[in-house]
């Protein structure tokens, strides 16, 4: 989700890490927050501004947001890390959200979609990002739109949203006057632009793949291709039903976003689609990689086939040949005149070399890899 | 359906087993209760509840529920076992059950469905689960949502509602005041939650089959393949009517429920999307693993081939020749030469590593298993 | 149709077979009634009822049905074959049925559907029946619903209603006093659950396709996966259009059915998804089976290859030794030695050894029919 | 469009025949009407008719037709050749057709469609004809349903509508009583009918193809496979958007036509999906044909490695074994033996024996064409 | 998009050309206009006509357009070349145009699409071109529809806009009296029927690969016809998405255009979806091309695995019998015999010939492209 230079796409992830696991144990009770282990500590950011103003702080009580919410006319509250029950509980409390919701935020990953609630509309998708070892990684966002309060839950300490808090800081655009549901589509239209990099390491991967399954097919090449479909049923299952929610979000009547927002949401959902089109371009590309791979085998079975034919249709009979006049009987007459070797020398070769003919007429001679007699591409 | 590990799958069922029987014989008058040869004796457990008290009981005869029904302000009825039609039809009596509906519980297997009846929510899915053997268990889970009670049938004795009991004994969470439907919608979520250890099973056996597609492809691992895949329908055929029914519920104005239980149950329709998701994430799977079968395959052939073809034509002329000078003519001017044994040896050595820098130049050489030269990994 | 023993699938119909005839010639003005070739003469049986009474007769001549049309509170006029243009006339004008609606009926086969006309319901669909050769029956089955009468149309003088008949003459359950449209329920559910045998045949046959595929995979066995995959088609064709016709019979307002009857018919249509969607698992089933057929072939040419390989590679070199000492120079040094012979022999056992031991190690060899070493099954 | 048999399908189209040119030049004003060179002077027909009288002349100038208009209830008048620009546009003008509807109909091959106009209602679709060579042939079929007049336009002068004529002419049932619009679906039924006489050529050539494939399968049967889905394709572009057409003469608020008229349609719509179902199984069947090819030549080649490896694997051992009673050493022991000779050959007949047994044990010898041994077929 | 002939595919683009860039940078503020590198500076031609007047010119400055708008009935606006900042916004300042808007018009490609804002219908479709190398080029192509005023944006400077500024200049139809949304449908229809050449050029491609592959399959067909399925894709992604805006252009209530405006783009639509329907076909042909591919290669290998193992399968046993007469046992009675060699050689032809015939009768020999016994195409 950075400025810079997209990742290359080095290690995929095999096929358990398609499992969602169910994360509360199996009849827990509605609304259980099941921390997962190794979950971060959370620390809350928050801006708070308005035209004029905006303020910035590191809050380590959720009381202190109380009094932040009051400051301006808009106040963002950026949860990063789901590690601390009690916190996110008084988080709860304090911004009124619902059980269901609060363990749709904690127990990672649901599916993208979006969700009324009273005073609130939930929405949640996901980022993909290719970390430092071109890993795919993709964590849970979520974002609470309230009246004057956007409150953002995410996995990881990092994230993509610092070009949003610098627009903020430095009131370019209309971010600092436009209202709680425009920050929320700068916000949401920055998580899918991150998704163009990742696409981008897809396509490099997939022409360096194609090359290779022309070049050199080993079935060392099946597995990778396998690993990148693999990779694209993960985008696939972050995109498809992000569309959905982006679409309820535009076309429903959607109390917490004004028709402004839903004009600018609809540039999101187009990107998003974009998205999904790509992908599945590639799926199709990498559908594709497999049949190239039997063809290209298939093909050079053929040539070896070719090879061995030639070599062995010529020689055999001529073996034969020798054979005869290598057999000891008393009485072969051939064996006492004085040219027999020497003819049977020439009635050799001139099979072979009858044999060598019929073959290159067949076209089943010349170097296999040549694309063809040059009169073969004037039509 | 318990919190245990998750079993693996073991043994899976044939072709037949897809088949699903019309238990009750053909043209047989509607309603008509087909008891399964080997159905269990049904046991009948009462659990009758508000927010102070909780009774419990099992009751052999249908009149004791009839007491019961007024203990508290919920009342769930548990029937395991549908061996007794006697008892059954006393049941459908006592509340009020159409026969349609009645046949529906009996006659298993149903596609997973809803239906409303006067005063009466029916709903049917599946349960799914590995028993110790770990083969798949498919059975009809049926419940009636009435007012004031909850009517639940099973086939089997062993179920994974218990977590559910432990909550409603223990008056966890707002289960014990919360109403029929949230109750409901709790041993619902509890089902769908079973089908999660049922779907990391089958991603343990995919990433098995998968490594030994790639490392040792036998037929034996194809009948397995197909196993899998045969598995795989019958989990679609669980879950993906099951969505159709619970998108009903929520959507459709069924009296039996709040919209409290609704915003609940739209929790646990997206477990089963989650779900459904996975599951035909797996059968691409799998259908991508004949293709890499065969890829594999095609792949060994080539290599053999190789082997074959460099051995044949290195020998074949070489014996050619060795043939020559082992034919008995009287004139063979060669035999006569001091050096000629020596000058024909020295020949074929040429010949033979000549053809054998030609088919490493072409790539044919080189251990076969190995991924490429050094400088073909560079780019 | 019957409750005995499914048949199996004995033999099934050729390509030629899924063409349906359009059996009026071309151009032919609407309404033409075209008797096919070899139609039964058509034989009128009359059941007339009511909760007390039940009157059975065989009838000739039209006319007599006007009279029986009062005799009960419901009279079931039920026509097998389909011979006489004459009677079919004379029925259509008694009942008062559309030229186009008669049309349908006699110019088999004709899509199942479902048509209102004035005061009728006319519902059309196909029963699919195996008989005594094991050969796919399909027939068309028509009937109309009227005011106080059913009529029936059937191709053939067996079916499959017999259990119908008996329950009215038995009165059993409530058929004598439910009306006509419960009725007509009562015969549609018996046709469509004369589908059950049809594809557990099929499941039968699958089964066994797929032992035989994998043991010994011949043509032969293609040309019968064709035709069954062929006569699956036959089946989809009968039961996709079925399913909208139910559908249409239980969503639309047709006024010749009580909403009783729809609750009814409702089962009736869980039934024909239930036989729709296993006809589309076995048609899954049958591509599989081509795949393996493929795999399976491909595996087989691996191990011949492999064998061929081995034993060329061994000895076409050997061949070559021996070839050498067989040469006739005259000076050839090893050949005077003493041990010459036996140091050559115990060379090429040593190069024969050698080679064995490293296919050995390639696993090339081991019988090829044997899954693997036992250390392979451990993980 | 004939009643007589069937003609078979002899040659078919080229890939570019599936190529529909766009026929007036790029950017031209719309209404242009770009005559087809090559197409033919119009010729036409007027019928006109009331239930007492009908008047049959064939017209040359286009002011006739006014006087003809005002002859009969009902006039139609066909139109067959598009040669003539200033003769169609006055035809435009004299039944107020709209410059797009004209060009629609000149402009050929257009997508079968039906548009509404002020007055009219304009259908269009494509015959599906055989010609005397055996080749498709399709053309475009236009009318105008108007107030009291009927205007069709047709490619060619040779049309199937001679039935549709001559039950005018004879006064058989209802024509020509019943109005336009009853007319227009007599000559749509009478176009859609013509379809099934292709279809069955298509239904004969798979089976032929399909028995070509089995036997003796070579690339000329493949180019013949991709043909025949070639052609499939023009007949689903002609059959499917009729589909869509004839659905909307029927649900939409035409008010061309009456609802015995749409009565009537709907049977032609009925037609039109069995056609387009048998087109689709042709598809399938089609598509299987590769499969199937690919099958049959997977296991020749296996049958011919069996061959070559059984041969290869039996002599090769004993050649090297002859080779080696060849050499020339001269201390070799078992050559000075009385009976070395034929102890060697009893060896080599006993390996040999030996070796043909193996293969027969495992199933590799036997005529390869014999499905198996008769054991087999006891399952 | 001009009338020459149309111009044959000659280079396709690599899988990367798959990729839509995000062109403003991830997290930059909506409304962004980020022009590309290397486009063109913009060039402004203006066209304002009435029925009686047409006056043309070229603008350099945008204040100039103000003056010129008042001219005419209805001003077109052209503006060619994207790479003006200043200028695009002075543009989008004098027309009042949405900052989003403006922003999908610059930052290329966009899907296909059309927006309502107010005062002003923006419609954005793609343009399909085979340069003089045979090069697809897509560029985007963005109309705003206003009251009196059509304001079209380019990419590039050169366009297939002519015919219709001709037909402007030369007063041709109704072009100059039908206002602005007559002339936005003339340019649209115009860009739409651009398509078609192209789609030729793929159809002449697909007919000369087919051949290729049939007779010479060689790897580097698959490259070739890989490119034209990622071609093809390009293809799509221009046409399906305006099928969808054409759609909403003539469903929806756009306020922009006129009823008979609407009738016309109905025509633009159909061509639409018979473009759509063509490309279609054609990825259904590329994908066959593969299949036939596979089977070529299958064919051939079995065609040259015959002739070795009918060679290699007479010649093995010859060459044993002569090597058991070349062994040099002392007491071998054969040799010594007078007609031992003429026996030997007799028996050896006699197997020789045996082998032939049997192999003639399993239809292994004669030339393998012959494609069967004259009998055989009797049936």
């Amino acid at each position: 989700m950075h400025e810079e230079a997209p990742r290359s796409l080095r290690r995929v992830l095999p096929t358990a890490s398609l499992f969602l696991k169910r994360n509360p144990p199996v009849g827990a009770r509605p609304g259980t927050l099941a921390i997962p282990k190794g979950a971060l500590r959370p620390q809350i950011h928050v801006m708070s501004f308005d035209a004029e103003r905006i303020k910035e702080s590191d809050v380590e009580d959720v009381q202190e947001i109380r009094k932040l919410l009051s400051t301006g006319a808009v106040t963002w509250v950026d949860v990063r890390g789901l590690g601390d029950e009690k916190l996110l509980r008084e988080l709860g409390e304090l911004f009124a959200i619902h059980p269901l919701a609060l363990a749709d935020v904690v127990n990672v990953p649901q599916r993208p979609k979006t969700e009324s609630y009273e005073g609130q509309q939930l929405f949640i998708c996901s980022t993909l990002n290719l970390d430092a070892n071109g890993d795919l990684k993709s964590e849970q966002f979520s974002v609470f739109i309230g009246k004057g309060y956007l409150l953002t839950f995410q996995e990881d300490y990092e994230d993509g949203l610092d070009p949003v808090r610098k627009r903020l800081r430095d009131n370019v655009g209309s971010l600092r006057t436009s209202g709680v549901d425009y920050l929320a589509y700068a916000i949401i239209d920055t998580v899918v632009d991150g998704y163009y990099p990742v696409l981008e390491a897809f396509a490099d991967e997939l022409e360096v793949l194609e090359e290779r399954v022309m070049r050199r097919p080993r079935p060392e090449l099946l597995v990778r291709v396998h690993e990148v479909k693999r990779t694209l049923m993960l985008v696939r299952r972050a995109v498809w039903p992000l569309r959905d929610a982006l679409s309820t979000l535009i076309r429903d009547p959607v109390p917490a976003l004004t028709d402004s927002a839903r004009l600018y949401l609809r540039d999101t959902y187009d990107h998003c689609i974009q998205v999904s089109e790509m992908a599945e371009s590639y799926r199709e590309l990498v559908s594709e990689l497999t049949n190239t791979y039997m063809s290209v085998i298939s093909n050079r079975t053929n040539d070896v086939m070719r090879l061995l034919t030639v070599v062995t249709t010529i020689f055999i009979p001529l073996t034969f040949i020798v054979g005869v006049y290598g057999m000891n009987f008393d009485n072969m007459p051939e064996l006492k005149t004085k040219n027999g070797y020497f003819i049977t020398l020439g009635v050799m070769v001139a099979l072979g070399a009858g044999m060598l003919v019929y073959f290159r007429v067949r076209g089943w001679l010349g170097d296999p890899d040549d694309p063809g007699e040059p009169g073969d591409e004037e039509k």
